[in-house]
């Protein structure tokens, strides 16, 4: 009487189990493909199918000083034909394999400026070799490397400073511009004061009360695109809006910056990026509330809990956490 | 020049330091707020805030029989006022903390009988219950339990048997109908013949040769809607999907079936999926293509490799992966 | 004052800095070497090196019946010389990559029958063929697959369960016995009644108080030793070690067994395992305490909570987990 | 005829099947302890509890000033009964909840000045709270925080600068010293010259050439004990450590440091830790090799890879990789 598990909690009605047993082996290609699209009655709606997550180390050697820039690239191709889905006919499929062998030569031919620069290059490559790919995309994951400083900046080592990620999505139709968006992810600050929320709905289902002082953290994303590829300054860009998120957040040195909800101080440092990059279109940002709660310690005998008064205790919380995003543009121009 | 993200490998122009020295502290609440919106000249363009992942147990004790369903549970909100991301004030918002709440007392009241059907008693709550909600969300997340099996089905034990995580998010705008999309996540498997990726382009960025016989082993996510609500049998369609996937993927258990490519594996089974659950709109599914190499040992001198002709090697990728995805959606009658 | 780690929360004392100047560029690799060993005040106390995770699919090819089993493959020697650390001599290093070749090549000669099998085959390799070689270790993680079932088991398509996994650690001292140590990690259960947790102590520390009757989820982990190669069954240790303990946390199907404290669930478990499987020397059992919290619901209005009495929600709880082990043996013959 | 998958790969003996007959419910809990020991043919070789993951902000308010640190703290006591592992008898046992609340409460009263001495305080109060504890051990793991720059160090906010993460583990025997073991985790560094291996073994299980140059990348653990708590300089010690790994493994800025194999490197960093920190006893460091694989473009027309020479593409490899440690320590006077 062995152990198994094979029921699901919730039981599959029996009577639907018929429409399940297999069809016969088809053992013939040929037959595997006939009458495939089952009388038209389906249609596909969206595909797309390429390599992802090619790994990949640039170094720059200029002398004795290297650079290095280390990134995951995926790359996706829509073809025009759908005859691989549809009757599983590969003649118009560039293997997902040359897909990453292009990345490679790509990136020994071109070397990688910025990443949105790499990317643009992928998708250009694709299109303009390949008459059956409609729309090539591709994403790019960067390592966030460092140089080492050792007195002064080091010639050739680098430590992985992981404060934050930086992306991007470059994609492009046959026929029309390249899109370029570009994102930060990972940003985690907490500051210990100038945080408040007061004055939310108040009904039967709240249990909490106004707090004028709060531990505010938050880990944020944010993803932006860009009028045009030609203007854009891609790594000031990505620093800029990094300035802006760490600015709006945390303030002057002394006094720090009040926020009064994490929607506004959100809002603040995306109006600051719209202000300062002229190129970006829009910007969205996710700033999840990472709660740190009060110990309430008063249910504990005063000897065993006190202390020197400039001591506090909180409880940092996983889960769950508050989750908070806004997209902001510049307003077009008929609104004006 | 104030935030220290200067050891980057690409070094920031320092021209544009100047522009992140940070304004002068604001102390008083409603300086904050003069004068937000800039002139007009963006606008928000989408927003939204909730709380994310709720974990929940729900118990049904009926007698000695105990059903259980665990959950993490995320809402979401969109208000019809801008002002919290604006202007700072909070007099609209409900408090993510009480969004919480409300998931454990309507779990508590309701029960959950179906993820799907959960998420629609939560949006509807928040638009019934706050008019300044003008769009609600609940994302779901089953974690995968089953009763154990101890010569028949356990009064009240479970095992975590993670094959394949189920999903749904449930939505709906005010004056509009509820929608909702459910998911199956990470399930994988593997077949070690009957799967053949042959004559597809060879070009000069091409060194994969034609394989008339290789390893197939994929990591299955699936998507889909329905048509309403009110006709579907949630917890039989995503066991449907589930056995669609199988099925194709795998064929009758002593000949298997013949997979072509990729492509056309996932297409069979999202056609099979439109074809047994009617209230299906569209089913989306991604299949990555999990590399396993044959490992050459040609280079070995034979009296180190030779041994038994029936055991063969295989090197699992994990990084990169092919990615291939489809969408399959009804024909719009329109179009017969 | 070199490396970059001066913003830390806590300051590095001024002074200290002195010491961290870099010694000047070891150009020639023989200035390298020279007085390595700094007189002779220090001494290796332990060292070792390998390959890990060298990923592997072994398939059995019997006809149409295939089998496979995929683990995750690390070495690990320990050289009599100590002069690839203390003077940068490889002579006698094996390189990581040879070992990675090895596992491979012993792989397809031998095929593996089971992960503790193909570990001896491993670590019995590296101390014949090398005679510097005076420990070798073989750790093997299996992934867990399982064959499908399609109305009988299927030939060659097989899914990924991983309701636990599997692991071993094979070592070898020149002249020494083979030493086997098995795993499994990760088997979550839960269970919703026949769990208490009264009468602990209570002092001012104490907020928790007594539970007759709680929930119960743990995620097990166990690891155990074989009094000798030659007379185990692995596999079917495995399998009754599991059982084991689904048995003593579970019981019946209908009454299920009562559970004092997990540390007594735990300790039943153990013994069972030994009483079963005689060449099992010791096993040691890890069993967290996952907390689910009742949801005290009284803070709401009836109106708002009431509904089916047979509903519970329960929070669960990912940290602080309870953290429970024991280790039992059998008692040496000397202690009868 | 559903899809489930009840049979491991290989396959229980059914004969052994039997063993697993569930006993009979028990429901009275004396039943549950009469002869729990079973005659005595086992005994308990080790054992342990508490509380894992106990999270934890400490924020010391100092006027304007605020400095944070953020704590993952794990306790584990050892009774001196074994009987609630054997009987079920839960009279000694301090519940790991109240071992929760005891970590908040020190913090609250002591602060937190380092997490080695805050480890000593909380094993020496349960050594002295509680007669029946024989052992208390404490681990923490410290969020990598760090002071926000803005112009110069913020008042009160803090960035997530995960390079690497600080540990300790403290323990206490009764009537014995507190033990303090401090470690790092996770330094991930990368140099692009100044690596080579060479002169290693050749035989027919090698396929790897001498490299004069390579990439050589690793993320760095280390761990080491000191003589006594009283002497040592935790924070001083611990940026010690990170500054001599980093100095041994990149050398001065402008020409570097030449390895000859990670072990040297490794050898080096623990020696220059030994000769800088007097306090410490043994340190242990293990070094994975990170591969990064030279991209073989020569296959490919060079008209497709031609570029400016002084790009260069590698491959980085998740898995496998090498594993290189050591462990070294002050030779015992007597060794002189």
């Amino acid at each position: 009487m062995p152990w198994t598990s094979t029921n699901r909690i919730y039981a599959k009605p029996s009577s639907s189990g018929e429409g399940t047993t297999p069809v016969a082996p088809q053992k013939a290609r040929a037959a595997t493909t006939a009458a495939a699209d089952s009388g038209g009655r389906f249609e596909l709606s969206d595909h797309g199918y390429g390599k992802s997550s090619v790994k990949l180390l640039h170094v720059h050697r200029d002398g004795e000083f290297h650079s290095i820039r280390e990134f995951e690239v995926s790359t996706e191709l829509k073809l025009s034909s759908e005859s691989a889905y549809i009757v599983g006919d590969n003649k118009e499929v560039v293997a997902t394999d040359s897909q990453k062998n292009t990345v490679y030569v790509l990136a020994k031919k071109h070397g990688i400026k910025t990443p949105e620069e790499f990317g643009a290059v992928v998708v250009n490559h694709f299109l303009y070799t390949y008459r059956q790919v409609q729309e090539a995309k591709c994403h790019i994951i960067e390592y966030p490397w460092e140089r080492l400083q050792a007195g002064g900046p080091h010639n050739h080592a680098f430590i992985f400073s992981p404060t934050a990620t930086r992306w991007c999505e470059v994609s492009q139709t046959r026929h029309e511009a390249v899109l370029v968006k570009s994102g930060l992810r990972g940003l985690r600050v907490l500051k210990t004061t100038q945080s408040a929320f007061v004055d939310f709905v108040q009904d039967e289902y709240t249990t909490l009360s106004d707090a004028a002082e709060r531990i505010f953290s938050t880990v944020v994303d944010a993803e932006w695109t860009y009028d045009s590829m030609r203007t854009a300054d891609f790594d000031n860009a990505w620093l800029t809006v990094k300035d802006a998120i760490l600015d709006k957040f945390a303030g002057p040195a002394d006094t720090g910056i009040y926020s009064p909800s994490v929607q506004h101080t959100l809002y603040q440092a995306e109006k600051t990026v719209l202000e300062k990059v002229s190129e970006v279109t829009w910007i969205r940002m996710t700033m999840p509330n990472k709660h740190y709660l009060n110990i309430d310690v008063s249910k504990f005998p005063a000897n065993v809990t006190k202390g020197d008064p400039r001591h506090y205790i909180y409880q940092p919380i996983d889960k769950p956490a508050g989750l908070i995003y806004a997209q902001l543009r510049r307003r077009p121009k008929s609104h004006l």
